[in-house]
């Protein structure tokens, strides 16, 4: 069963937590530069402001607005709650682009080098196009195309993502698969008919947060990481 | 003077005739297939169609329109013309699609290698991302990443596929160099900013057709391949 159901030739991978560690690289660099602020705490408000910030463009309270400006927007009230208001605005520029300068799991490079012998490998990610190509040149993510919430002009989880992902490659949304470490994601994929593979991320926020990684029947695959799903893929 | 030039830190390339041999590869394939069609005749047909397709959708004659679906009615009005009317509807989509399977110049991938040492590479192209991701994993090119005026919703050389590149890397027009064939398409790109690198396809149009290759003293680099480029921006 599981070999008819690895049959979907476009992989879609979502990013920030599933292929890159956000909060292990955002604390290393926050704790370098800044190190009287505490880092997991700077870590964790920074990425908690994501969803806010999508969900004021997704409401029209916004136009559309590109991640990287979402972040800044975001850095911008952070910074005086944790003491950095002294910044200048080129420490602040260069801050803000540490989501170009995540660093990948250290299953990832290996994990996406084996699917990509035998699938097309293509970022889905909320993030902007120079975002995700900055970090993959950083990275070595060896991506096919990198598609993001840029080119459909709207946020995952809104359907014109994952279907969006299939009208580019021209195929059924079932010869797509979401490889993502977050259910919410998947289920939304999983309604606009993609397959869906979960990836167990336990320390996406930090080792001090553990997160569940419990698996859900509704996904394709369940995997440990992006090689042990190569491995179940035949890849 | 040339050092400085090539300090655009972006390299944005065109491709039908710049990356990939179009002339050389739907001859080769249309003349396996049907070898009664004048091959060399039917491909330079159907790349005629091209301008006047995207016209159509330019002046608003057709709403927002991929490369794909132009190519096919170019090649739905062509297919008569060269006694092959009585192709089936699976062989129409199969032949439509050699658009996905053009092969690069002998020196693209080797050029384009040395390029992404020190420049990110993206393709620009008026064809659709599905088409250009198809093509550069069966040829090994590269990129950093895909652009293409479906992410933009308008085709060269609308001033907003030039501009396009530039903010999605956050940086300067000038920080930008298209590289291309074509020098009409160059002189779109240096009106908006861009730099300019021409480079020599004398056998574009196939060897019975060859094209003028003179350099414009406007471009910032003439290299007669990928390769030449690449010494001359010392990668």
């Amino acid at each position: 069963m599981k070999n008819t159901l690895g049959n979907a030739p476009i992989l879609a991978f979502d990013i920030f937590g599933t292929v890159v560690d956000w909060h292990g690289s955002i604390t290393r660099e926050v704790a370098a530069l800044y190190p009287q602020v505490d880092a997991d705490a700077f870590a964790l408000a920074w990425r908690a402001g994501y969803q806010p910030a999508m969900q004021r463009v997704r409401s029209g309270e916004l136009g559309w607005t590109l991640i990287d400006d979402l972040h800044r927007l975001i850095l911008d009230e952070l910074l005086p709650k944790f003491g950095l208001s002294a910044l200048t605005e080129t420490q602040k520029q260069h801050l803000n682009k540490v989501w170009h300068r995540l660093d990948p799991w250290p299953d990832t490079v290996a994990g996406l080098t084996r699917l990509k012998t035998r699938h097309t490998i293509c970022s889905l990610s909320n993030g902007n196009i120079g975002l995700l190509t900055n970090m993959a040149k950083r990275a070595g993510l060896p991506w096919d195309c990198v598609l993001s919430a840029e080119v459909f002009r709207a946020y995952k989880p809104d359907p014109a993502t994952y279907l969006g992902v299939a009208r580019v490659f021209d195929v059924a949304p079932a010869d797509v698969m979401l490889v993502a470490a977050h259910q919410d994601d998947l289920a939304a994929a999983r309604a606009c008919g993609l397959r869906t593979a979960y990836i167990e991320r336990p320390l996406e926020f930090g080792a001090k947060h553990p997160k569940d990684v419990s698996p859900d029947a509704a996904n394709s695959f369940h995997a440990k990481s992006l090689v042990h799903l190569a491995e179940q893929l035949g890849c």
